[in-house]
Order: structure tokens, then sequence, then C-alpha cells
């Protein structure tokens, strides 16, 4: 690093010591200790987001930090965890600025504000690459009741929270040149869309009911279609869904009654960060009412069926699609 | 990614998939479970490598993959905690292989049989930038015995364990053209600097003697200098150290004779991933007799002192010199 620049000592106590959690002692050692709530297990997931791929280098760097946060707690949200902490790894360009990392910083500890947590540790690199940033991220269930991803069985019922493909509209909006359906949506359901792509909301609040209710859970992150299949793989289970049913956002069906072939970035699109779970027939009714009652409620969408290969997507006039090889990849 | 490259889920059930530990489920979950052992803290830590900055692009897959274990192993070690886990974030370049891959997991495989824990998570991403590998890694101790990094006292006996130096002579013989007192040195010296570089050595089987006799303990990763000096930094606490106690494998010995003035890259130079701790004198002998019964032994090399600035470094002419800017630092 140039001399100008502050040591990576002096970066950690200024900006990121304030978010520290108690096991972290203001960020001046070399790790930090947990220890779960008694009867508890420790929840762990790891995901990185770097720039070019999930993100663009202008986006504000405090949506930056939300998204590297939001990314990783739908996951735990997803496995009906409640978030612990987080310990952060930055591989920063050469060109990284102290007002940037100021911004960054903050909308971390909004985001931890937020959804819970706190900051456990974590390292900075310098790399002659991307921003990139990875997160480790540690919630809490009670012991035993993670919720899998692999355990559906045919004749549960699929269900979804929030609206789905949001983010992936957003995502062509904030493209250059973005996307050309922009302009006749209008600047309001423009700014709804890309702020989903900015802001993932990690569905915490869902976690109770789904370590209650749901057979198996896991977020939508590389789009419905293709998590949809990944949730199934295997065991000769397959899934029904029905498209009209799938629920949208007014900008999002706005923007598919403009254009109807934008359903299929809705179904197959990643960055939803919504939880897809499957629930037994005969306690659905129980499970939506309490995911209402939460203020976050699931639409079921269809159902898990017997059979192999890609998801069935039955639009209202009966014609069957999937989306084998359309799936979205981030990788 | 091209069309001819298996999906990450492929990669991951193909090299990553047979190191996962029982709460991580053969990677097919979006989270894993841990719960730390009755009575334990888990203790968290986190640590990036980057080619070009910390490792070789071309340096063995193996060896990365050890060295990215060890650099977080060293620190578990230095907080007396015992290995469970890792998760793992891969930034891969464009230009990986499936044989680069296959020798990277089989590294990190042979590196948690050998050192303890298992894989529990992870994350592949695709960057346009240089490899990096961030490990966050967890272990365990009793409740309350993590050994913190700065709490040494004046007039604590200041330790190292192994032997200092010889990671940086190594990278100096590693760099293109490699240094010139190479030559003169040896093939046999040579290669064992070299292998210290590639291959930290955690010092696991210090940990239990470390929570029992050390007050204050940190690895030795940017310099035995610059991490004195982070050591003790604040609270009137100084250090003074005899340069000819600051234990030299044969191979750094041999270098030092043929030039001296590697004896600041000795003091200075990074990855030496030992521990160095502060031992209260009235139990030093005590620790250093377990030290030495778990084949580790530890060396005194000076005091803890009182007083402000760098750590002194006395030589065995009286010669005091301090190494305030010259401490190495990877960022």
């Amino acid at each position: 690093m140039s001399r100008d620049r502050p040591t990576e000592d002096g970066l950690i106590a200024r900006f990121f010591a304030p978010l520290a959690g108690p096991g972290a002692d203001g960020m001046r050692d070399d790790a930090a200790t947990l220890t779960p709530s008694p009867g508890c297990d420790l929840v762990l997931t790891a995901d990185a987001i770097v720039a070019g791929v999930h993100f663009f280098p202008d986006d504000p760097p405090a949506s930056i930090a939300r998204k590297a946060l939001g990314v990783n707690f739908s996951d735990l949200a997803a496995k009906g965890a409640a978030p612990r902490g987080i310990l952060l790894t930055l591989a920063l360009p050469d060109d990284w600025t102290e007002s940037w990392l100021a911004a960054f910083a903050a909308g971390l500890g909004d985001g931890l504000a937020d959804f819970g947590g706190a900051l456990l540790g974590g390292d900075t690199v310098r790399a002659a690459g991307p921003l990139s940033i990875g997160v480790t991220a540690l919630g809490e269930v009670p012991t035993g009741t993670m919720v899998r991803r692999m355990t559906a069985r045919v004749g549960d019922v699929l269900c979804v929270s929030g609206t789905i493909g949001d983010a992936a509209l957003g995502l062509a909006l904030r493209r250059s040149p973005p996307a050309d359906w922009g302009a006749p949506l209008g600047e309001e359901a423009r700014a709804a869309l890309i702020d989903r792509y900015w802001h993932p909301r990690p569905r915490l609040g869902l976690g109770p009911l789904l370590r209650h209710y749901a057979r198996a859970s896991m977020d939508i992150s590389d789009g419905l279609a293709g998590d949809l299949a990944k949730m199934l793989a295997g065991e000769g289970r397959c899934a029904e869904i029905r498209v009209a049913d799938v629920p949208l956002s007014s900008a999002a069906a706005a923007a598919v009654a403009l254009r109807p072939d934008l359903m299929e970035t809705v179904l197959t699109g990643g960055d939803d960060y919504e939880i897809l779970c499957a629930v037994p027939p005969d306690v659905l009714d129980a499970c939506r009412e309490e995911a209402r009652a939460v203020g976050l409620p699931l639409r079921a969408i269809g159902t898990v069926t017997s059979g192999e290969g890609a998801p069935v997507f039955v639009a209202a006039n009966g014609l069957r699609t999937t989306f084998g090889a359309g799936s979205f990849s981030h990788f």
C-alpha cells in the first residue's frame, strides 16, 4: 500500500471496531469467541459477492454492504435460523478510497442493526482485481431444528415468500444501456425493481414457522426455476408450478404486461432472496396463517410431484414449460 | 462460465463433498450446523490469501490449500483452540482448470486430516482477477479460556515456538530472480526455507499449555518485530528482545552467516506462523517443560518492559535496534 494510506489495523479500528460484537474484543485480536445460546445449534453459511459479477462497481457502497449481508442472512432465514454474527473478508482493489470504505461500513452497521448480529472478525486484503466481499454468517436454531434443503416429499405444497422476479428485472434496468421497456414502465416502478436488486430482504421473520411447519426450505438466489430443480434433485421428485400463482410485485406485473416474454426472466432470473419451502398439505393453512400474522405471507405456487426432470411451469392456458438449461447461474 | 465447464454444484459434489463434516450434509445444503462440545466456546477467525500477494500463482495447488488452512489454524493455535472446521470461499480466475482444483481439494483434505476439522461450507465464485481463497476457521476452547492478544504485562517473558525467519528467506528464494545468496547456500537449505514459505505449521499442540500458562498469545504472521509491536501496543508496554536468543533453523543460520544483513529479514519478514506468547516468570519453567514434552519447545527471547515505542532488539554486542516502520505488512 502507498505511504499515505492508513494501516490495516487503523482501518479496522476506525470503521469496523464500532460494529464488533461482545466476543470480538473491539477487533483487537486475531479471533473472536462465540457461544450458542443454551439448547441451540449454530448454523453456518458463506457467500461471496464480486464486483462485475454480483453487483456493479459503482453501486452505492452501503447497498453493496447490505447485499453482502443480505445474501448470507437469506440463507440463515431459509434454514430457520436467527443471526448471531458475521466474519467479513474484503479484497480491496488498488483504487479503494476511505470514503468508499466509510460508506460501506456504515451500510454494514445499518444492516446488522436491522437484521440482528454483530461483526465477529474478518480480514482485509489487497487484490489486483475486482472488489470482492466474502461473508461467513453464523446463526442459531434450537438443537436439531435446522430446516434442510433436500427433504421435500411428493405431495408437499411449494410456497414462496414475497414477490418473484423483481431483482432480475431490476438488474436489466441497472445495466448500460438499460432495458428498453424501462422508459414506458415509469420512474417509480423502475426504482422499486432496482431497489430489490440492490437490497435483498432476508425473510428472517419466517424462521420460527419454517422450523415448525416446513419439511424443506431454501432461499431463492439463482432463480425460482433453477433453485426448485436443486431442491428436488434426485429421489424421483419433480414439481408442478402454476405460473398464475407466482406472486409478482405491481412493478413486475407492469413490466410483464408491457413485455410478456419477461415472464421467463421472472421465473429464471436470480437475486430474489425469497424463501422457497415445501409444506405438508395438512399444516399448510396453519403455516400460511402464521406467515400472515408476522407480515410475511407465503404464496402456494404448486406441488412436489413424482417424476424426474426439470420443474414444470403450467400457464393459465395450460401450456407447460421447463427451463432446464435456462436457469440463471452466477458461476 | 463456458458450456464445457461443470456446474458449481458438480464441482462441489466431486471435489469438496468428500471433505464435508457431519453437520454439512455432504455440502448439499446452503448451510451447515455445528454445536460446540459441552462446556466450550467457539473460536472464530477469518484470513484470506490472494495470488500475487500471499502466494505465487504457480505454487503447487496442494501447497496453496495448505497455506490457506495453515494461516487460519495458526490463529486458532495461538488462541489455545482446537480446530472444528472451516468454511471456504474460492474466487477462481477465468483460467482455472479441473486438475488444479482436484489438486487443491486433495491438499485441503490432507491438511484437514493432519490438523483436525472438516469442511463445513463455502462458496465458489468467478472473479476477473487473481485467485483468492478465503477461509473462516472455527475452533473451540473450554469456556472462557481463549488466550487473548493484548493482555501481556510488564515483566512477562516473551517466548516463541519453532524457528523464526525461515519463510521470509524462503520467499526471497522463491522470487524471480531468486536471491543471490541462494546458490552458495545449497540445495537442501534452499528447499527447507521454501518449504517453510509454502507450508505453515500451525502449532496446535501448544493449545492446552497456552491456555494454562500464557498471559497473552498471537501467531507471528507479519514478522516478529511488527507482531510484537501489535501485541504490546498501548498501555505503556514495550519489549526487549535478545537477538542471539531468537531461534533460527540451520538453513536460516547458514543464510545469515553468508549475509549478516539478512537478520533484518528474519526479524521483520512475514509468514512465520509460529507462536509468540507472554508467560509470567513464575510459570515459565513449567510452561517450557510442557512444551518440550509435546515436542514443540518454546524459546524465551526477551521480556515485556515498561515504556513506549517499538520493541528493542539487543544484539550480542549490545547494539540496540528497532524496526518501527520496517515491519512487514501484507496490506
